[in-house]
């Protein structure tokens, strides 16, 4: 349905982590933990990609998820591009096919594509040509699978592989997520069973994404003896459009404070996608405490990267 | 006049394709034409311009001009510095000429330079060092060489070397575009004698640009048995400025549909500088078409820039 | 104090000249000056800091100060990320320490950041992970070492080595001026004694900093015989600050013309530090006449950086 797999079953882009075969998601994890390890050297991957060219194209700005995927792209000897389609041509009225077509015709065959719609990721690879590959960093609030991977691959080592007997909670804003979501796919394909959603209720999603799930709004009561408590980044529009009461109350109700994270197990692990807004959702105390994985996942965001870009591009 | 040829008849700087002598013109599409034909390869030609630096220096923004030429030096081998001029110093008071020759003295050999106004980036050449290039990527509505160039590489994919029996159709905003103005120039030098000029008489130049063409502004009379449709972007801007009734009028008038089409010969191309305005100058039909060449164009852009980069700079 | 020493006394960042020892700021000099030298190769120092992560962290945009780091990291070797704090997930709200420690965990060792709080930079040096260095490319109106250098070598190529018989002259916006600071550290490092600083009351700081300085508002008198003419670039904003009168009458009293200048020693030669407001304070004489070296300053920056990235990186 997605196309993401050829008609041999190799991964031919990667738009979405639901449906991956759990062989080739391992074997993004095995390999991304190989390059975690060896990170130190770093000239001696430069043959991977060198001659080609990779472009990171934005149609809305994100200055992390672009860098982790420029270094990792720059690491592997690829030329990159980056393209700020929100501050070109696309703005002059060109379509977004129109903008991926002609970075294709120039030569790039490796697309590192974030939008803000949907789908719209997908609809590009449709249009690719035989020889191109699209990477999801990101659409709309459906799918961000390089988070999902990296998230995947700090449980991991934080964790061991026994996923089946994981206690995962994710807290916030589930709705307006691709982070959740990918990170929902990833843990159903690696065989977790107790996964716990907790948020507002007008920020839970409709879709059967929370199929499988332990859903509630009491943050308090779903931290009980979890091993990992994955906290969301809470837009502040989300006041504006009616959806919270107040920056306070998702604090009082939803913000992870040392207090709270006592209910989890004693070793539960603290993640985060980044940015954080620290002292809504998540307390200094917990951001920076022995906990927290939260730089060990921007680490390990850059070795899946590697692994993603290497997998399809080389 | 324009200073682009040294005393000796070199190549110094690409300002524009007026005058330029045909052997140079030819010389630079036989080797675009073998850099597009080995286009693959890409690690094989990174000494060329190893250790050298190149600076896109945009005045005026262009995300599609600049990548071209980022990508084309970066398969160089050079150092590429993307200078957004119109974000920096230039908007705290600091002059062109001082911005240009403040990052010339950062030792950056090679300049690409896009401007606003007329004659800017001749302007900017005068004043080089002696062992500095510039290369003119658009200023004003007075020339845009690589396009130019580009253009002519793809017609002669197209239709082959005899241009002399070509019969070329430039349609639309010819007052201000640069694109026509080197398309112009470089069809005569290779000597077209059939060139066609179409548009709405407010979107016609009053200046010797035309001279030697057929001009007219009846766009179904002008398509009459061409072999070429070179179509031109409408800015939006000529609606509020009223130079335009409609872009309802314009498309009726103006816009290449697949039944205009039908009055070119049967085997035309149709070519487009991009960014495209789908539905206003040329239709989905015709830019997706069989006959449609623009995709080519782009790719070519990118063989055209490493071909003049390594005539001046290698 | 600062922190930029280790305690063996090895220079682990650059954050300010104001106590570097002279021997640590003489080798840089001596260094940058044979890097300036043989600066038409290029190629040869890509080894340096192959597989070295820097990054141009900029809170506060400046296109020529990033870009100088940025040629002068790439003739290293380094890959370079540039990360613009200012249009990115600060904006979010995200804290410049939350920014900086998450580039850091994607594995980049050498960070140039500019900022525009007082002690920003030194503040996110005190959180680098032990292999981490940090260079100061501007933060607030507190320090920018690396013009203070390269301004040095500047003199140093001019004037040779006996900095305690030069007359030097500082004139212009000194409170506002962290050019103006860092010249005044390693003026005093090097054992100049004769520094004299002018500019309107209003422009004069209350700090320290002007210990060991003769200070007045006449510039006429204040260029008496000098050997060096620093000029400083006056913000236009200290108008609607109330600090100066007008334009006209800043450039009255304190612009830079050929006949003020002559005053000076015959053979005095002027830096400015760039974007200069021509016309302002200085004129166009004076800034394109044979005593500037406004050029050579440019030239200096980028070897200066070499140097500096090399010692600290290599």
């Amino acid at each position: 349905m997605i196309g993401q797999l050829d008609s041999s079953g190799r991964l031919r882009h990667l738009l979405t982590l639901d449906g991956l075969p759990p062989t080739v998601l391992s074997r993004l994890l095995d390999r991304a933990q190989q390059l975690h390890e060896d990170a130190q050297g770093g000239t001696a991957l430069r043959h991977v990609l060198a001659g080609k060219a990779v472009c990171t194209l934005f149609f809305e700005p994100s200055t992390r998820t672009r860098s982790s995927f420029h270094l990792a792209a720059v690491r592997l000897g690829a030329d990159v591009l980056n393209f700020d389609a929100s501050a070109s041509s696309t703005t002059k009225g060109e379509t977004a096919i129109d903008t991926f077509k002609t970075i294709e015709a120039m030569g790039v065959t490796g697309f590192v594509i974030r939008h803000q719609a949907d789908g719209a990721v997908a609809a590009l690879a449709e249009v690719a040509n035989a020889g191109t590959t699209v990477i999801n960093a990101g659409d709309g609030r459906k799918a961000h699978p390089t988070q999902g991977l990296l998230d995947m691959l700090t449980l991991r080592q934080a964790k061991g592989n026994a996923f089946e007997k994981l206690k995962v909670l994710i807290v916030g804003d589930v709705r307006h997520s691709r982070v959740a979501r990918s990170d929902l796919h990833a843990l159903h394909a690696l065989g977790a069973t107790d996964i716990r959603v907790c948020g507002p209720r007008t920020l839970l999603p409709d879709d059967d994404i929370l199929e499988g799930c332990s859903v509630g709004q009491d943050f308090d009561a779903a931290l009980q003896g979890v091993d990992v408590v994955m906290m969301l980044r809470l837009q502040r529009e989300r006041m504006q459009e009616g959806l919270i009461h107040s920056i306070d109350d998702y604090h009082r109700d939803y913000g992870l404070t040392v207090e709270r994270l006592r209910r989890a197990a004693p070793d539960a692990v603290v993640l985060h996608p980044g940015p954080m807004n620290r002292g809504v959702e998540i307390d200094d105390e917990v951001a920076d405490g022995p906990q927290s994985l939260i730089r060990l996942q921007v680490a390990n965001g850059v070795a899946i990267r590697m692994a993603v870009l290497e997998e399809l591009l080389a």
